[in-house]
C-alpha cells in the first residue's frame, strides 16, 4: 500500500490518497473529514473508509497531540510539523490582494529568500472571502505544502487562522498583522516613515507643515499620522492641520487648495499616500504654489505609476514589500525547522528622495519610461 | 510498492516520489532525469536508481509514446495527458508580470471559471527569465498539475515553452501569444479596440483626430494603430496625425502640446494607454483646450489609476484581463479533457464611457474612492 515506498521508508499519506481512494475530489475529502454540515453522508463515509484504510490522520489531530507534550500551541504545531517527514519545498501564499500591488512584489521577496532552502512560493488569491481563503488552504495543506504567508492589503489588523482550517502548518502574516500577539506578523514600520517624514521637512527648514491623511479607518493613516505628531512634539512644532478623509487624488487637490486659503504660510506638505500628494502638487499650483520652491511635497508608497512618472517627481516612502516578503519567507522557514517567530515585526520604509521636496534636484523619467514600455504596454 | 493503492486502483508515480526516494529535491531530480550537466554525477544516480525502482517515467516520454500513434503532436500529447489518471485538479500559472496588475485579474477570472469544474489555480513568478520559468514548470509538474497557463506583459508573441518542460501538461498562453500557431493563446483584441475607437470619434461628429501611440517595438502600438486605419480608411478619412515615442503620462503631455500647435483644428486624440491620455489631458488644458468640448480624449487600459480617480473620468478600453483569464481556463480544462484548442483567440476590449469625450456626462469618483480605500492604505 502507498503508505510504504519499496525503499521501506515511511511515506506519509496526504489527502489527496485519501481523495484519490475514495473516488471524491481534495476538497470534498478535507470537508468530509472536518465539516461535516457541508458534505453528504454517503461522500462521508466513503472519505472516512479511505481514510482509515490509509491510515491517514488528519494535520491538525497530530498537531493537537504534538501541543500536549510541548509548552504553547504554536510551537507545538510547529515542532510537530517540523517533525514530519517529506517536506514538500513549497510554500503557499494566499493573498486578499485584487490589483497584485501587493501580491508580486511579496511573492518576489518571497521567493528569493525560500530559494535559498530550496522552495519555491505559490499564490492564491482568496479576494479577502473567508471561505475561499479556508478552501484554498485546504488544497495546499493536501498538497503537502510546508507553510503559509497569508498577504493582506489594508494594513489593519486580522482574525488569525483558526487550527482547523491551518492543519498545524506554520503561518506568518504580512501587511494586516494577526490580532493573536503569538502569530508571526511582518508590516511596514508605518509609525517610524511618519516621524522620518517631519524630521526631514525640518531638516530641509520647512516650519509651516501640514498633513492630508487617507481615510481614518486605516491603521496606516492613524500609524503614520502618529509618528509625524512624535517628532513635532519632540522639537516643540506643531502642523498648521491634519485633515483626514480618503486615500484618493482628488481629496489630495481639495486638501490642497483649502490649507493654501486657510495657511498662506504654508511651506510643506506630508501626504499620506502617492495619489494624494499627486492631487495635492495639482492644487498647490492651481493657487499659484511652486513645488518644490513654495511647499515640498512628501507622498507614502513609491508606487512608480504616482511617483515617477510626471514631473515634479515625489519624494516618498516606499513600503519595502519584498523585504517584507523575505522576512516573512525567512520566518516561515525557521517555523518549519521548529523555530518559530512569534510577535509584530516591523520592516523600515525608506525614504527615496525626489523633486517634490528639493530646489534643483531633477530625477529623470528615462528609467521609468523603459520601466512602463515592458509593464505597460 | 508506492505505484498502487491498497484497493488495488493504479497511482501514477510522480517526481516528487522518485526524488523523495533519492533523498534529493524535487528540482534536482528534475535536472537530473533531464538536463545533465547541471548535477553532480553522483546525485543523477542516485536519481536514476530511484526512478528506476519506482518504476518512473518522464511524462515528456509518455506523451511521445502517445504522439507516435496520434496525429498532431499537441493532439497526441494532450491525449496522453487525458488518458492518465489521478487528476490533481490543480492548474498553474506562470507570470512574466512584475506588478501584478495583469496577473491578479487573471488568476481571478481564471479560478471562476476553473471553480465549476472543480479546479483552483496556482501562480507562480518567473520575472520574465526563461531559466526561472523552466524550473517553476518543473515544480508544478512533479507536484502534478493537470495543466498550465503562461500570463505575459508585453502583447509581443514568445517562444513557446519546449516539450522537455511542459513534459506533456497542456499549456494555454495569454496576453503574449506563443508563436507556434498549432498552440493555444488568448490575447486582446487590439485591432478591434483600434477600430472601435474612431468609429466611435466619428460617431461624436469629431473629424480632426490624432493618435499617440505608446512604443513602436510593442504589438499592441502597433495592432491598436492598425484597427485605427482601417476605420479612417473605411470612412474615407486620414488622421491629423500619427505620433509613436513611449507609455508615459510625459511623452502623452509633450505630444498632446506639439499636436495643438501643429493642428489648431485638432478636436479628438486617441491614446493608446491610460497614462499617455492622462498626460494627454493635461497638455490640452496648458494649450488652453477644454476636454471633451474642444478635444476629446481615449485611452485604452482602464488602469482605474489613471482612468477614474481625477476629472475629467477617461474614456477609454477595457483589456477585459479577467475574461481572458476565463476563456484560457476554459480552453485549458478542454484541453485535460483530450480536446485541445489550436491559433489564437482575441477577446474584445469593451469600450468604457466617461467623461473625457462626452459633455456634460459625469461618471462619480466616490465608487472608485471607496476601492481606493480598500486598496490603496
Amino acid at each position: 500500500m502507498s503508505a510504504n515506498t519499496s525503499s521501506g521508508r515511511p511515506h506519509k499519506v496526504t489527502l489527496a490518497d485519501v481523495a484519490r481512494e475514495a473516488n471524491v475530489s481534495v476538497s470534498a475529502a478535507s470537508k468530509a473529514l472536518s465539516r461535516t454540515d457541508r458534505i453528504s453522508a454517503e461522500t462521508q463515509r466513503a472519505v472516512r473508509m479511505a481514510a482509515q484504510r490509509l491510515g491517514y490522520r488528519r494535520p491538525v489531530d497530530r498537531a493537537a497531540d504534538a501541543t500536549a507534550t510541548v509548552a504553547g500551541t504554536a510551537a507545538g504545531a510547529s515542532a510537530a510539523r517540523a517533525g514530519r517527514r517529506g517536506r514538500s519545498g513549497l510554500v503557499g501564499l494566499i493573498t486578499s490582494d485584487y490589483n497584485g500591488r501587493f501580491s508580486l512584489p511579496m511573492l518576489t521577496g518571497a521567493e528569493s529568500t525560500l530559494g535559498a532552502s530550496n522552495h519555491a512560493a505559490l499564490l492564491m488569491s482568496s479576494h479577502g472571502r473567508p471561505s475561499l481563503e479556508r478552501s484554498h488552504i485546504d488544497r495546499l495543506a493536501a498538497y503537502g505544502v510546508d507553510g503559509l504567508i497569508v498577504v493582506g492589503d489594508t494594513t489593519n489588523p486580522r482574525p488569525p487562522l483558526d487550527a482547523r482550517t491551518t492543519m498545524g502548518l506554520p503561518v506568518v502574516y504580512t501587511y494586516d498583522p494577526s490580532r493573536d500577539p503569538r502569530d508571526c506578523s511582518i508590516i511596514c514600520d508605518n509609525v517610524g516613515a511618519g516621524a522620518q517624514a517631519i524630521e526631514y521637512l525640518l531638516s530641509l527648514g520647512r516650519r509651516y507643515i501640514a498633513i492630508i491623511a487617507g481615510s481614518e479607518d486605516f491603521q496606516a493613516a492613524r500609524d503614520r499620522a502618529k509618528g509625524a505628531q512624535r517628532t513635532f512634539t519632540l522639537y516643540d512644532f506643531q502642523p498648521v492641520d491634519v485633515l483626514f478623509d480618503s486615500w484618493s487624488e482628488d481629496w489630495g487637490e481639495r486638501a490642497a487648495r483649502l490649507l493654501v486659503e486657510c495657511h498662506p504660510h504654508l511651506d510643506a506638505v506630508y501626504c499620506l499616500s502617492d495619489e494624494i500628494a499627486r492631487g495635492a502638487v495639482r492644487g498647490l499650483r492651481a493657487m499659484g504654489r511652486d513645488v518644490p520652491r513654495d511647499v515640498a511635497v512628501v507622498g507614502h508608497d513609491n508606487w512608480f505609476v504616482f511617483a515617477t512618472n510626471v514631473h515634479p517627481t515625489l519624494t516618498t516612502f516606499d513600503n519595502n514589500i519584498a523585504l517584507i516578503g523575505k522576512t516573512a519567507a525567512k520566518c516561515l522557514i525557521d517555523a518549519i525547522n521548529g523555530h518559530p517567530h512569534h510577535g509584530v515585526v516591523s520592516v523600515e520604509c525608506p525614504l527615496i528622495v525626489r523633486e517634490s521636496t528639493e530646489v534643483g534636484r531633477r530625477t529623470g523619467l528615462e528609467g521609468s519610461e523603459r520601466m512602463f514600455a515592458r509593464q505597460n504596454a
